[in-house]
């Protein structure tokens, strides 16, 4: 079995750093890169793509709310869809000419924070996502949440998806995340939240906090890399995952497979 | 003769408009594009390359130092040359994105502000603005100051250049703009200023505030759309113009007259 | 019969403009400034300052949401109450130095755009502007919309209060404004606004867009500065006023009439 | 010997921290706190705030040039003494209002990053640095760079000052900091930096990176919070200077020395 194991980075600012980056490229397949929108400067983007290029990671863009001080996690309300739409795709395209500047190309696009859990529930953000991707470049692959409205939005323009699931959030019965402000919401130790992925691979379903199953397809799974012990959780997944025989590769590898 | 009348739009934010850009639309030949770096969001870019392509105008990318607060008009030491180059990119980037999804392409790169006046003296930050947009794309014109850093670096990297002159604004004696704190370094007189632009295009000079002539190829002319009376100017000018036989034509169009 | 004339002010950031502020300090008895979070920065504090002080205006704080891309106007989730409660504390005592610098002194506190709306509805976020405003001074007038959860706040508080309808917006029959997003939400013919807000003053009660009346005292009249032809609704709404023996006074002298 | 030890502090700023405070304020005596122009936000200066009341540590003002993407390291030309003036102002007066509202008064004020640097060379700027304490409340300790535009503006205004020398930085023969772009302008031995510290005082001189010797007077000594082995480093000067016979003390008891 091919899977992808992907990271949100290059979510430093200015003078200010975040996450270990550098350790995590060496662990995962593909980099969620932060856009400028509620991380990541034009300096930071740089580094980042070139750091993923000499770890062989693929690299996607990692479009949020426009958001600096609330760093995405905010709820945003009042941007129309066609205004998200846009920012969406002025982030895409910042991020692509990066890239395309040291003969890159872009894998996919994920959205980040608050953007990504409102529109896993409303179908017009979860379109509008979704155009903005197609617009830029059909080829790009969206990463959506199982089940939820970014699924359906990827299918319905015919966009590649890649199914993922986080292995440090708990899940609620509608198959999103459950929020950081609920008890429980985020996994601190490596050995249960590994086990926990491998029931899940093995089930090929979601399980939720309550213990609920939602079958779905998973095609990636996502580790966080701005939480102290992160770094330690993705490196033993990795070793748990490719000891039962999983073989890690980008997203892209991991769709051919289907 | 062919000659491009170009304008700086898209520089309202937010709440906040700025300019008088549809009318400009009507008048000019090329649009620069702010990037969201000094003014513009994607809402304000995306809207203006609707209505320069409405109007036929050709569209470029009009970056900046990142600094909202003083619309990209202070001067902000402190970054290198690599990290101008590297933000420049994101601006171009952006934009592009967002021309590419309705069918345009962008014509040109022109700088904003103090990044503009700072390379034209600075021959270290003209190269960084040219590989900035070689790296891109090697196709994109440059506008430049004639006789200036910014026409050396273009020259230096083979980019296709446009030598511009200011309608409005006056000239010191080493052919960079006099400063907007100088008294007189606005021009608001219509028809004073096309005065002075014809006498310049017969001379294919550059005439300073002191009376210097400073010997340069034209080809085009910068209005602006954000002081009182600049449309009327834009207006008075083109006329006049016309009237002399100047024929209105896209950089890309009076370049390839050469 | 005293009243007071109140306008949002302040509210042009860098170099754009927004509102015809001169006008209006002509017309108004309290201007609301805003303090950098949706607009205003510390020049544009300074001059709205010292223009109110030239018109014997009374001078308040404006606070909103961090939001200057989105000029407060839109909702955001995610700050708890006590973070609210420390970003008005911050934005207060920043208009506070600057007027103490030239020998003003604050007379009042209203919330802007989203901000005001939600604490409307919401007793947690009343509750939290409202202490807010009593750490940094008690006798700070809160300026609240009347009925809703602002007004029990400062009540529940002991903070003197000012209650306030508008003149250019339609109110749900909750008592709160209608969303700026429904049709007829904003009112833009003079006459007709000021008959309506001549036949609530008459009634002592809220007109709500269905024709239902709500009860309420009434102590403050807001006029918009930021739309075409406010400065003419404003304008006829005071002489029309003035014609029926209404006198304008600022708020502490409404209050003391009570 | 009486002698305030004092530290930049919260200049943290939404989802980013930098510096480790909660250690440094068991060692220094004065917290000189992030106003949100450069690093902080309402959030992490109330905290900042808090603590440092804990720990009886005496607060004070870090106001800095309007610039969160540089961290108010990147020299902005283009705004007015009088403009910076306004700016400082709204700076102290967010944070009195913060401490204010806890019962907690504010000490100091110090200038940060380049707003500091170019003050102590620039007369105007210096002056103007002085007139925004001087007007907010002229029983604030101005810090100053001893032998610079700084002191004399202070002096001038007959504010109280206190003259600071900085553990980690080395100087130039002006008297004026390295920049940070040089070799060696920031000291990472803490022996070595305690050694030179102690050298100090006992000639009562700052000794310059070429050895010349400056004679000024010592009230304080700065040390730095987001370095690595920053807090070790403070824990010895403290250590090696109390063994010396030096008594700590806040600034104000320092100057009371007097």
């Amino acid at each position: 079995m091919k899977l992808d194991l992907n990271c949100d980075m290059g979510e430093s600012f200015g003078a200010w750093t975040m996450g270990r980056d550098a350790e995590m490229l060496e662990i995962v397949t593909s980099a969620n890169i932060a856009c400028g929108f509620h991380a990541g400067d034009p300096e930071v983007m740089f580094s980042t793509l070139a750091d993923a290029e000499k770890n062989k990671v693929h690299v996607g863009a990692h479009p949020s709310f426009y958001d600096i001080y609330g760093f995405g996690r905010r709820p945003i309300l009042g941007d129309s869809p066609a205004q998200i739409e846009r920012q969406i795709i002025y982030q895409i395209g910042a991020l692509q000419a990066l890239a395309h500047t040291q003969g890159q190309k872009l894998s996919h696009v994920k959205t980040h924070g608050s953007l990504g859990n409102m529109a896993a529930e409303n179908s017009e953000l979860a379109l509008a996502v979704a155009q903005a991707i197609y617009k830029v470049d059909k080829d790009l692959i969206m990463v959506v949440m199982p089940g939820m409205e970014t699924e359906r939005a990827a299918l319905k323009l015919g966009l590649p998806l890649a199914r993922e699931i986080y292995v440090d959030r708990a899940y609620a019965d509608n198959g999103n995340l459950l929020s950081r402000k609920l008890p429980g919401a985020v996994l601190h130790d490596a050995e249960q939240a590994s086990d926990r992925i491998l029931t899940m691979l093995d089930a090929q379903a979601i399980i939720t906090a309550s213990g609920k199953k939602i079958q779905v397809a998973i095609d990636t799974v996502c580790v966080h890399g701005d939480t102290p012990g992160a770094v330690e959780m993705a490196q033993q997944l990795r070793q748990r995952l490719e000891a039962q025989g999983v073989i890690f590769a980008p997203m892209s590898e991991v769709l051919a497979r289907r």
